[in-house]
């Protein structure tokens, strides 16, 4: 939790941390600040002490929603800067930054670098200011390492309710998305139909999401998934625009809008096959239904994530599936890790993949998904079945939104099938 | 143009770069790849040489549509780097871009750096590089100096067309929202009036705007303004959602909405009073057209285009505002600067801002915006006109949308004022 900041500053050895860009769709800086149309911003915060947010003048209004104590930027005398620097912009900037940090009361030690910005800038930034300021030294760390994701790891009362909201929000999406695919009219070829007559397509639909999307307030920053037959058989490709939608063939439907303005998240897949599904295609479905349910019933929180994504390949292997505890990144089979937490960012701590730390557990305040699946893109399908969970004050396990889990999905009207 | 990054490259006497991050809201990448949804991937090419796209394994269709040299992340043995980095996560994939950048043929030499991405992760990383790979020097540079804001700095035909297009968008939805302005009923009070009869708040304002821009396919990746009153006399405050409507106040509308996945902008503002205005807000706003019209009339392709924010300034003095040519930045008055290039960013290169450089000119295939405007906050009033304009090949500006520039818009309905 954002409390935790300063005392996992310490565990990770930093006096101070420095955030760049802008306050929405910017993980740490909306956590610090509520988010707002701050476009160009930098937060610094010693370790113990208050965060110094430093803001452009004409944007003084929206940083002043964060609460944060405000330096405006206009009040460093960049042009006498720049011809101390001789002209030198990547230095004009860099003794800025040196006056931005002692007047945060940072002359030495070392500081931990975050944020979404263009890295070349920084990096450049960061390097000129190591050697103006060679008592500053610059600390990089892996996501999986960062203070930031460690403290949002677990969330508070507050962050629940509102990616309990987002889930609300994303199975209201799907069903309506469900329903408007049962209710078509469907050709002699298996095509569904649109409203005028003209086929159904993957566009189509992806339009459709977008648009309700929007309709909800929410955004779509991370993308979206609504992939039918080979598609579904790869995770991440988000479905092909101009492919028709047909009976009998696999969709993956893996949905995670956030709140506008670079909010909170929720994660989400359902695989349906309309009408009816190939014997193959439903036995697959119900292996994958049958270790997601498994894990659901053994989900312990004394444990790391990844012994269950072990498990999880475990099963999957006692099927006769390639997974990437026996095969080197798999492309057929179960080839991701099971789940990873959930929050401003799509992707966050406690992560399960097989290298992940021991210390990412299903503890007490984490939020994350579980989301099995299985990928065969030669034979026109795939499948994962994803919720959100949140582990819970008192241990107890919690579905933060409900929706069915039919595969087969009956079409409504009668077509000319 | 793309086609000149190799001769920048050359100029900024760079041997290779490399791009991280996603091929979405990621304008160095974009501009490489064409988009899609690929989350988490690097580029780097050679000067001369061709690019490498390393992508991960489940995103090999999204990134195979970039019609790019493919390399996928499976191919490095990420186990056998953290082991041989004896758990060190950082130093692992150090290791890992070690390899990559061998595999594209560069074991030595000057390497600018470039994307939007985790800042920390990318310091930390290439911190990490330079010791284990110490031939290799990596290079960061200001916004303004960098070599994709100078090959975006002019457009070619296709990208024309796609701003064009987003400026039909744009003022299709500034109609849009001014038609249902003027359509309210008006309480006593002046305020404006939903349908069902409830006040119409800037929020609401806000929600419609949203969804009009949804609704057509495009993003507001970097939001929008759209403020009343003293919020419209803050550049950049994008309005308070309470805040009620009301006849005779100034409304800045600024809409920038861009293609959706991080494609190409547009840029425009309008000010409006509605159904009257005061004559104090009438003689501002004839001052930020006169000075609008008279650029307009003079741009010339062999100037600076800075020299057009001094003359700006100059105009704004001689009638008695601060602007930041006397005044070190400025909160009232002329408080900004002239104009900026639009591409796949909101701002880039042309820059107008006094301490640009020389070589920033109007030349044949530049996109700028020109936007001079007046800010009182105090006197609860701000005003704002900007157009996007295309420098042709044969030298014509053109402004690529067109639209009125009415400042007191009559209220089409009789209600009870």
């Amino acid at each position: 939790m954002k409390s935790d900041l300063d005392s996992i500053m310490q565990e990770r050895n930093l006096d101070a941390f420095v955030v760049f860009g802008s306050a929405e769709n910017n993980p740490p800086m909306y956590y610090l600040t509520g988010g707002g149309h701050v476009s160009h911003a930098t937060i610094v915060k010693k370790r113990g002490g208050e965060a110094l947010y430093f803001h452009n003048d004409m944007e003084r209004d929206e940083a002043a929603k964060s609460g944060l104590q405000l330096v405006s930027l206009g009040k460093y005398d960049y042009n006498a800067l720049l011809k101390e620097a001789d002209g030198d912009l990547l230095l004009a900037a860099a003794l800025r930054y040196k006056q931005m940090f002692a007047d945060a009361g940072i002359t030495q030690g070392r500081i931990g670098v975050y944020g979404q910005y263009d890295v070349g800038v920084v990096f450049g930034l960061l390097s000129r200011l190591q050697s103006v300021a060679p008592e500053i030294e610059f600390v990089g760390e892996t996501r999986e390492e960062s203070i930031f994701l460690r403290a949002m790891e677990t969330k508070d009362e507050n962050e629940i309710a509102r990616i309990r909201k987002m889930g609300k929000v994303t199975t209201e999406i799907v069903g309506k998305v469900r329903d408007y695919l049962t209710a078509r009219d469907v050709r002699e070829d298996e095509v569904l139909l649109k409203e005028d007559g003209t086929p159904l397509t993957v566009g189509d639909v992806h339009a459709l999401i977008r648009l309700w999307t929007a309709e909800r307030g929410a955004e779509l920053p991370s993308g979206f998934i609504f992939a039918i037959g080979r598609d579904a058989g790869v995770p991440h490709s988000m479905g092909n625009p101009p492919d028709l939608m047909r009976l009998g063939q696999t969709i993956v439907f893996d949905f995670y809008p956030a709140e506008a303005g670079g909010g909170y998240y929720y994660d989400f897949t359902r695989t349906w096959s309309l009408g009816y599904a190939t014997p193959e295609a439903q036995a697959l479905y119900d292996q994958v239904k049958e270790i997601y349910d498994t894990l659901n019933d053994n989900f312990d929180l004394n444990v790391a994530f990844k012994e269950y994504q072990r498990q999880t390949c475990e099963y999957f292997e006692s099927k006769g599936h390639p997974t990437p505890l026996k095969t080197k990144a798999p492309i057929e089979g179960y080839v991701h890790s099971l789940g990873h937490g959930v929050g401003l960012n799509i992707h966050e701590r406690p992560f399960s993949g097989l290298t992940a730390s021991d210390d990412q557990r299903l503890r007490a305040g984490v939020v994350v998904t579980s989301e099995p699946g299985l990928y065969y893109p030669e034979k026109g399908m795939g499948f994962r079945i994803e919720d959100t969970l949140w582990v819970r004050p008192d241990g107890v396990i919690e579905k933060l939104a409900d929706f069915p889990y039919d595969f087969v999905l009956p079409m409504k009207k009668r077509g000319e099938v």
